[in-house]
């Protein structure tokens, strides 16, 4: 399984973040092709970031397609229209762990 | 549903690294109380971190009461037998998102 985590420093306005964050980015989000687990955090307040968000894909190969795709160039696009402090993007492939 | 999420800086050795968090980190996380949906990653290539952990509790309270516990107590300490690079620990409250 391959994860698509973002990680988004504090930006400087956070209402306006939230706002477009629920309101357009996260409806283009939900449209990524082969995507599933999509989970995310606002208003982190331990740590260095506001904001975190992850899919999983079932392959690297996946992964690549869904953000090469028409609905992962428009997620794409849209960052820049509320992450006033940047986005780190992280792509990996997972192991799980087995409760005991 | 509350995420605890561990970011990795490179560390000094990442050999060291890895067989460290396999064969001891990772069977006293296991143990974790309370834990589900545990995943790791181990030599991310892209971004600044090497590797990533995260399990999911019901609630703050439950991952409150996992860390306080014998068992988290032991993950925590285990940390700097083999973190060189340091670690960054984020929890946060987590929303899922529906596909469309």
């Amino acid at each position: 399984m391959h994860r698509l985590l973002v990680l988004y420093p504090p930006p400087v306005d956070p209402g306006a973040f939230e706002r477009h964050y629920r309101e357009v980015h996260l409806p283009l989000a939900a449209r990524l092709p082969g995507a599933s687990g999509m989970s995310f955090a606002l208003g982190i307040e331990d740590g260095p970031y506001f904001a975190a968000f992850q899919a999983d894909f079932a392959s690297g190969e996946a992964l690549g397609a869904a953000m090469g795709s028409p609905e992962g160039r428009a997620v794409e696009a849209d960052v820049p229209n509320y992450a006033s402090g940047g986005a780190i993007v992280l792509t990996f492939e997972v192991e799980e762990v087995a409760p005991r």
